[in-house]
């Protein structure tokens, strides 16, 4: 009997911190859910904690004290991550995705649900130590990347437009010059969107010149904020000299193989680096 | 001991549901993953199907037979939908949130991840009998809320684009009459984007004259999909004549009170109704 009763309590906590990543459950109120004593809780705990440990779920991290209680954070396993994204690459270098003008298919990619969470629980990984606010992205194709990446963070995501809408309010709005094709672009977002002094983590599809991120990070400043990371799924290898520096890829793509049709296409080193320090 | 194996299988059986929802596990799988028998792995689920029916995280639905297993599908509870909906009624109708041309300011909610979640998880529930292979949205506001009800389906998403890109490849445009503006607007969709005979979901923001959902269902003709349902968070009252009848809203916005500078939001009676059928 004590022992379904425990088999029902682990089902339950489970899901609880799967369905809430990021959020702080407290002892006290696991205790009230239950009707269990915060013992026998911590006990339930520590076998979540290790199955996740074993596992690639994120990771539960328990705070003590009074205030103390147990949370879903992301981690990842370096090994499996790269793996990964070696199947994406493969998937990615099919010669049916090459399009005239050197572009490759990836919209399949970056809106599927099931990659955007494999995806995103990198980038969760990566810049959780980064400890941010919220999570931005300009339209269309980084949101469902940025959206998985702030889910699992626990965090508000902000979406920054091309253009102010009479149905978001007033707005701040930037020109910004695209580092790719040297051409005038405008970013708008609504005024009530970001507090100063947020903590801003940056996703997006693809970093070609970098103008796009540099143009996230100076609408940020307008509004007080601070750009703390920057995470973009492609960059591209040419050009080499970029408008920022201090970003993390996943994959680098430098063109495509006219003969054979197929896009070289790889996991970054700057992403392997990254890993690197984490372990 | 078999009370601490029995702990852990309970743990990691119910993260791999909760981190795969829609996908079907077979117990020859599991079988394999934990080195149990068929049978043990079968009273697991069982307590996890209990757990789940009591609360808000899905169902387990077993399927039995040799091809046979578990799955998580979505499943909401009625009456904690309208309470939560009556919580967001409450903070939609907020004064700070009136714009000038009676426009309310939902951004932040639309693009919250938590948000997102909770509501793609009602229009997960109420179209899962309809079967859909796949999820559309039209860009921008849409994609969160579209992209979350995929994921608790276990569907691909498909976002159509206001014009086609470079990136995308060769489209399919169509013209279409915005419902409210009367003005001619274009979508686009990658024409390897959909296969004829999809099941399709439409999800989006919101809906006025329903001009975006009919063009989303002209689209998808030019495709030969077929629309199985259509979702949107908030529909308008007026104008009350809609050029589409067959979608379900959640809530219904009936203008701005000027004198007290709050909306008049409620839950739509569509929904209600439909849940009703779903007990």
């Amino acid at each position: 009997m004590a022992d379904e009763k425990r088999a029902h309590r682990i089902a339950r906590l489970t899901a609880e911190f799967c369905s809430n990543p990021g959020k702080l459950f407290t002892l006290s109120s696991f205790s009230e859910m239950f009707g269990a004593a915060r013992s026998t809780l911590s006990e339930d705990i520590s076998v979540i904690k290790e199955v996740f440990d074993g596992r690639d779920f994120g990771r539960i991290e328990t705070l003590p004290g009074a205030a103390g209680g147990a949370r879903l954070v992301p981690k990842v396993n370096p090994r499996a991550v790269q793996q990964m994204l070696a199947e994406l690459c493969k998937e990615l270098a099919s010669p049916s995705r090459v399009l005239p003008g050197q572009f490759i298919y990836m919209s399949d990619i970056v809106f599927s649900p099931s990659w955007c969470h494999k995806l995103g629980a990198i980038f969760a990984a990566v810049f959780f130590d980064a400890a941010p606010g919220c999570v931005m992205t300009v339209e269309t194709k980084g949101i469902p990347l940025a959206l998985t990446t702030a889910w699992l963070l626990g965090l508000p995501l902000v979406v920054s437009r091309r253009e102010g809408r009479a149905s978001e309010g007033s707005s701040v709005n930037i020109n910004y010059m695209s580092g790719s094709s040297r051409t005038i672009q405008t970013m708008s977002l609504p005024r009530r969107a970001l507090q100063p002094g947020t903590r801003v983590l940056v996703i997006d599809d693809f970093l070609k010149g970098g103008g796009t991120v540099r143009g996230m990070m100076e609408l940020c400043a307008e509004f007080g904020a601070q750009i703390v990371g920057a995470g973009v799924l492609v960059e591209t290898e040419e050009p080499k000299s970029k408008l920022v520096q201090d970003y993390v890829s996943l994959l680098k793509f430098s063109g495509i193989d006219e003969q054979a049709q197929t896009s070289r296409i790889a996991v970054s080193d700057k992403l392997l680096a990254r890993m690197q320090r984490m372990v």
